[in-house]
């Protein structure tokens, strides 16, 4: 106990000297950023809200790169601003409280996801769903803080972050926290719908595109009991998928591999970026299966279903989800470190040119299976 | 119950000199049918199996005129064989039984819906859902019958059909006959996935598309108690929604209509036949609310969800809808007589020229809501 009080005390005086306000309460930040549509990362200095009353400040350990970082950056969802400072897989700690905060202190692991605002009265804050707030929820990056002054807010690739504690996840002192920033997206976008189709033991479940969401799609789906097969376009992918507790590994590039799976699965789950046949597996659908749909692909690249796809493979269900809301996120998180289900990540250095790298190598499908950088590597 | 012995004798009677059978068994009938794609109607003599032990055969006293049969004789969803004798909803009196039978006896009302066979043994099957067939439903026209030499198929614009008594629907004594037929189709149709989205009293749903579906769909929510709007293009309706029960109407023509509307439904079914904007209706969906699809139009105009639009609309449930398993389908029949609920139909007469007349008014939008064809004034 008196470890941690000295410890947190360090971390408290480290933050004073590292974190300084400016004269206006700012943070200052450094993070990298691309300056245009498809542009390399560089070095970029700019400024945080000041730490309000309900904020907590937050060093940031580790920021997964996530896919949609790159449809962001390649502006494949329409028009972005730039600079951009992409990321919103972030773990840290605690730096700094404000003067209402209660759920955290200074020293305390601390997450960042999706997103880092909402409305909180609307019909869907006020059922814990605020990824869907009817006012819009303010995104971690590309996002406008219509709380504090329309700040264009800038991601994780950075070193702090100052975010509402409502909006910020607890992580348990026991967690991996080398591994726990894709949890914040790559893991509450996988396990929420798994908990919406009511995933439970003995379901027969498939896991369609094994990346950063896939992977750790595959393992909530095992911990719950299911029988799972794992699809992707690749033979490479094989063994790390009966290695996670796939029982059927199907390359749909194989069409041996397809043979015997139409209405074979009470669920489906699509984290696929990319163009596919979204018909396919509507047909593996046992009746009253369900298939969920978390991967958007480019929008000049996006799958569609028919009215007739639907009624010709009728009583079957479909539906998109979006992250999960901050509840579901703590759950998510709680029920990830308990069961020690984490993704499995290749941590690079803060510079420009290691991000580069890891982009490239995310297009070209070589991660196996989350990038996270080390920002306390930043020089 | 001397006075029924009577009667049924006497139909028995009737029916020994109206439906002789040629000498292989086989049932002569006579109806009408187009002979080519968008052909005229035309009278035509054929003939149909034997009543085997299983079977009973019907004297068809209504036929209904369903949107979907105007897709088959224009070779809508793809390519057709004629003669083609339309026609899946069909009210009649039983007229013969094989030895087997002891549902029906001669002289019961009997109703045959979209499908007349199935495997009977599949999972699909055995979950009272012969519609999803896994060896294929047996489709009452434009069908393939495996159980019977694979006779093709022909439907209810006819003088009599013989079929297996377990794809036969009871229709009570009480129900009102002239107007039975549609509720195998329009009524089944609408009633099932309103049944599967768990409509309840107090809900919100929409129905959008009137016609023979879509008023059917209305009357049956309103019968659960839910608020019902209806979506159309037309003013014309307008009244005649409201007068069966909806507390709204939406021309979609109509700009001032729309508003206010998005994520406000527990639940909309679709029942249009056209090419419409199905994302408008997917944002006026609350959160956990269902969108039903079970109108088909022409492939030529298919409508289409993106992922997208999934993904943006998350947490909302989409699924198609065919017809409704047999018990389904009874249990819909009973529920509807005895709430009274009936398609309003016009009755025309058995002739060419007005069938063909009923089809161009189906195609101009100008029925309401329902043709039903009195087969007994076929000459």
């Amino acid at each position: 106990m008196k470890t941690k009080l000295v410890l947190t005390a360090t971390l408290t005086f480290v933050t004073m000297s590292m974190f300084a306000q400016s004269n206006d309460g700012r943070i200052p930040a450094k993070g990298f950023a691309v300056f245009e549509e498809k542009g390399h990362f560089l070095p970029y200095n700019f400024s945080r809200h000041a730490v309000g009353d309900n904020d907590i400040q937050i060093e940031i350990l580790y920021a997964g790169i996530c896919h949609s970082d790159l449809h962001h950056v390649f502006a494949d969802w329409g028009a972005e601003e730039y600079p951009m400072v992409p990321g919103h897989e972030i773990a840290g700690r605690v730096v700094a409280t404000g003067k209402n905060v209660t759920r955290f202190k200074v020293g305390d692991y601390a997450g960042i996801g999706c997103m880092i605002g909402s409305c909180r009265h609307c019909d869907a804050c006020e059922h814990d769903l605020e990824q869907y707030c009817e006012e819009g929820a303010i995104m971690t990056y590309h996002g406008i803080d219509r709380f504090n002054d329309n700040e264009h807010t800038q991601g994780g690739y950075s070193d702090t972050y100052v975010v509402a504690e409502d909006f910020a996840i607890k992580i348990p002192e026991n967690a991996d926290i080398t591994k726990v920033a894709p949890l914040l997206c790559a893991g509450i976008t996988s396990y929420s719908p798994i908990r919406q189709a009511g995933v439970k033991s003995g379901d027969k479940v498939g896991i369609a595109g094994f990346g950063g969401l896939g992977h750790m799609g595959v393992q909530y789906a095992v911990s719950l009991g299911a029988e799972v097969t794992v699809f992707d376009i690749t033979e490479e992918k094989r063994e790390d998928a009966m290695r996670m507790g796939a029982s059927r590994y199907v390359n749909i590039n194989n069409p041996e591999d397809l043979k015997g799976l139409d209405r074979t699965f009470d669920f489906i789950l699509s984290t696929i970026p990319a163009q596919y046949d979204m018909t396919m597996y509507m047909k593996m659908l046992k009746l009253d299966g369900q298939f969920g749909i978390v991967g958007l692909p480019a929008f000049r690249n996006m799958p569609s279903l028919t009215v007739a796809d639907l009624i010709f493979q009728g009583a079957r269900k479909v539906f998109g989800s979006q992250i999960g809301g901050i509840k579901e996120t703590q759950e998510m998180l709680d029920y990830s470190v308990e069961h020690n289900i984490y993704p499995e990540v290749e941590v690079i250095k803060a510079n420009g040119e290691e991000i580069d790298k890891a982009y490239q190598n995310v297009l070209d499908g070589k991660v196996k299976f989350r990038y996270v950088i080390d920002m306390r590597t930043m020089k």
